[in-house]
């Protein structure tokens, strides 16, 4: 049974989301939660959650929150007993197999490489955002937020971080998932001096005997939604972008759907049919239906999820942890990286 | 009565979207064409359009082509008397007031920077795209994708370029559009070194008393579609990701709505009276709809079509530059970028 340490007091609406998110959670899988922060209000809530399984939770106190306001290299030397540094330690100390918090996302990272520190040959941790696409399958990008400039080892890494939380998690059934490296035209004259460089990284590291993926070259953006990849590979500035389009975009054109179909009174009585469908697309296009972002390139498993999230989100976030702490995904990700070994040194002395 | 000169060798079904959208481009405006490439083959196109407008055109015969495969600086060199060469020396001549191509797109921004010139001040030209948006009023995004790689001064310009643009063509009600930076978080901490020196470039540009812009900081990926904004800067590498992410997600949130009408009787009741209001949205979201996307910066109006446009396309194309040319969109564009002169003269001695 895996243990769960959760950040209580992270979240805008904490420590509730969070408690809520963890009772739901040990319904519905076997697991043992660690809630970190406030005793008092965390014991209040689990009141209010009506919690009788006692045996699948328990409280650690921590005195301190570190807020969204709050630096994240402040947080780390002048927090040490918040709620999100008590949940960290768990994980460090071999108590708790994964963290899940909603907190202040920079402090997450900071506290993530400073007390879990990175994995070997790692350069820097990026985040793993999950798209649904039209054909079912999901769509890994990576980094998401995490380093807005970056190296070229970097982002190919990424790519190779991705490709093996992919094959994990999603049980791909192509053997070796399929990494594209997100540019503005698929030609090897497009993109920037940094994605030429990582195309280069990744076309060797592909190319390995023993390389567990496959790489596609350069994706349009067009590409993340169509199936042709099971990665994208990008650095944070530009997949935050990514991410933050994908949601206007598909408000806006939900938004406009709605507003043709009050267009005419044919289409009015279609619309109060096909309601529930487009409800339907809404809820797969919503990002926190997927629960959290992992913070992978980290001796640990971290989620990251979104400070406005609901219980829904923090127990979806709760459950996929444990999955992923039972596919021994960190062994994955670390002998993924460690494969390559001699590429990233290559490069260092470039 | 404004002359446009169109390039009609340079698209993947030239000359017969060109000559085509052409015939079509007349039929709605009050203009002249030039029809530049094989004398021939336009002549045969027109027969085919049956197009007794005679006086409202003109053939000017170019004996080459550039093809999409072109390396533009080479094409420049060596195809003097390529069709789009002969339209671009129209312009440059005073003899058209704007040339529309589907042509290769490197080409075309390579001889509107050697043939036409930049406009006065001005670092790089951009593309401007524009983006429907449920409010029905239209969002502009440059650049587009001709500068992956650039400095603060050129995304600055982008902004300006891109309200006047605003300003001039969807005749604002604001009296002054809303430009934003495109960025990965609204606080200022937030973006690169890149974004943070075009942030402090675009605060002082707008508190000049003359400036006909508000500038609203960083915006998010998702504020593109919320109205917030008028004007969106960003380098082309993103800029073009933009784009393509948009295109992607339309596409599959369509495919999504169309396979969840599928998924029961009455849903599939439904759809069959939605279908004209969904086919209407499929029309909004597909960028050719607007015909082509504009180079702002040079000496003369350039209309960048899609290599793969179709008549109609290529008719708003240069209906929309004919437009833009009795606006005098490239004397408030050059006014505008010179209005900051002492500001670009600043950074340049930084």
């Amino acid at each position: 049974m895996n243990v769960i340490a959760v950040d209580a007091m992270g979240g805008d609406r904490a420590p509730r989301s969070e408690v809520a998110g963890a009772v739901a959670a040990i319904r519905q899988a076997p697991i043992k939660v660690i809630l970190c922060g406030d005793r008092d209000r965390i014991e209040q809530e689990l009141v209010r959650c009506e919690a009788a399984e006692a045996e699948h939770f328990e409280i650690r106190h921590a005195s301190q929150v570190v807020t969204m306001d709050d630096a994240p290299g402040q947080a780390f030397r002048h927090k040490k007993d918040s709620s999100l540094r008590v949940a960290m330690n768990l994980v460090k100390d071999g108590d708790a197999a994964a963290v899940v918090s909603a907190g202040n996302s920079g402090a997450i990272l900071a506290h993530s490489l400073f007390v879990l520190r990175r994995l070997s040959d790692v350069d820097r941790p990026g985040i793993v955002t999950v798209f649904p696409t039209p054909s079912g399958r999901p769509l890994v990008l990576c980094d998401m937020g995490a380093n807005v400039e970056v190296r070229p080892t970097m982002l190919a890494q990424f790519g190779i971080l991705g490709a093996h939380y992919n094959r994990i998690v999603h049980k791909n059934e192509r053997e070796r998932p399929r990494v594209g490296l997100l540019s503005n035209g698929t030609e090897a004259s497009k993109g920037t001096e940094l994605t030429r460089a990582a195309h280069r990284l990744l076309s060797s590291a592909a190319a390995d005997d023993d390389a567990q993926f496959e790489f596609a070259g350069y994706v349009e953006g067009s590409e993340i939604f169509r199936g042709t990849v099971d990665v994208v590979a990008t650095d944070g500035f530009t997949g935050n972008i990514v991410l933050k389009v994908t949601e206007g975009v598909s408000e806006a054109v939900l938004e406009m759907v709605k507003a043709n179909l009050e267009s005419s009174t044919r289409a009015k009585l279609g619309a109060k049919l096909v309601e529930p469908a487009l409800a339907e697309v809404v809820r797969n296009v919503h990002p926190s239906a997927f629960g959290g972002a992992l913070l992978v390139g980290v001796r640990g498993i971290v989620m990251i999820c979104h400070g406005k999230s609901e219980p829904t989100a923090v127990a979806n976030a709760i459950v996929e942890s444990d999955r992923f702490a039972s596919a021994g995904l960190i062994q994955s990700l670390a002998a993924a990286i460690e494969r390559h070994h001699s590429l990233w040194d290559a490069e260092k002395s470039r």
